[in-house]
């Protein structure tokens, strides 16, 4: 990624003012979360909803940078997050996530690991957008990629109790 | 700060790449610390030291952005914080702090309430290169613009008890 940092140091004069967008990728950088939850779901032929989703918490007496957030992306829901005194920004649609958030971090992509995180969260959604997770074999790809996703993370469902559930359908 | 987002959203093409001052700004915002300890130290004159410092804390297995903002401000150090698995990249040095950290925040400010964590830091680092906070009308100063920084961290000594004894000793 050495070439998203062309000669721009501390002691750089070329710039004077916020990049809107490089700014909300730091941010997001050190405080979002892509997450693919996955869920039962009865209504569903393949027994599993796949629920992507973006997000950033912040304390609440700190929820500027947030509201800005929901601004310059022009969508998302901002709404307490009562176990822990934050307030959190969440995008949750599809349509939204491929149209708005998406397109942002392929452009201003994060510079630390995360960026992985955010590649494997854009390839679900990408799946998802030619209903891919509506198929068995396609589920068990979903569930592969979200699993690799995230590690450090607290997890619903295990990958693996999931995919054993696929293969007991497909019996 | 309104003008600081000057009609720049998801949906704008004029960008096309990170700008790296904007960028660490805004991972700053969320994950960085500006911090004025003030200690007891008995070979000065007036009993306490004047400490600021800037700090970025990270999971280890994150560091890459610490180092691009360690080789960004050319300058801190990156040592681990034993008491919790993480890297830290911190600035102690005054000098260092007036010629590569303050400049960059001024030219590139936070959009979240911690701009005044900033605003007040700057302040106690222009008044320590004055030599202010070595007599005891500097310090009491010191005291109080440090005392209104970062009210939901953790603190050493009060300002309270400080000033108090800063009282002491012109009596």
């Amino acid at each position: 990624m050495a070439n998203l940092w062309p000669r721009q140091d501390a002691g750089s004069r070329r710039e004077n003012s916020i990049n809107v967008p490089s700014y909300i990728s730091g941010y997001i950088d050190g405080e979002g979360c892509f997450t693919v939850s996955i869920a039962p779901r009865r209504t569903l032929v393949v027994g599993w909803e796949v629920r992507p989703s973006v997000s950033v918490s912040q304390n609440a007496d700190r929820s500027q940078v947030l509201l800005e957030i929901q601004r310059y992306f022009d969508c998302g829901t901002l709404r307490p997050d009562r176990s822990d005194q934050t307030l959190k920004w969440e995008v949750r649609s599809l349509p939204l996530l491929l149209a708005r958030v998406i397109p942002h971090f392929l452009r201003f992509p994060l510079l630390s690991a995360k960026q992985r995180d955010f590649e494997l969260f854009n390839e679900v959604c990408q799946r998802m957008a030619q209903g891919q997770h509506l198929t068995l074999v396609g589920l068990s790809e979903v569930v592969r990629l979200a699993g690799a996703m995230n590690p450090s993370g607290k997890r619903g469902y295990s990958p693996a109790l999931i995919l054993e559930s696929l293969v007991e359908m497909k019996a």
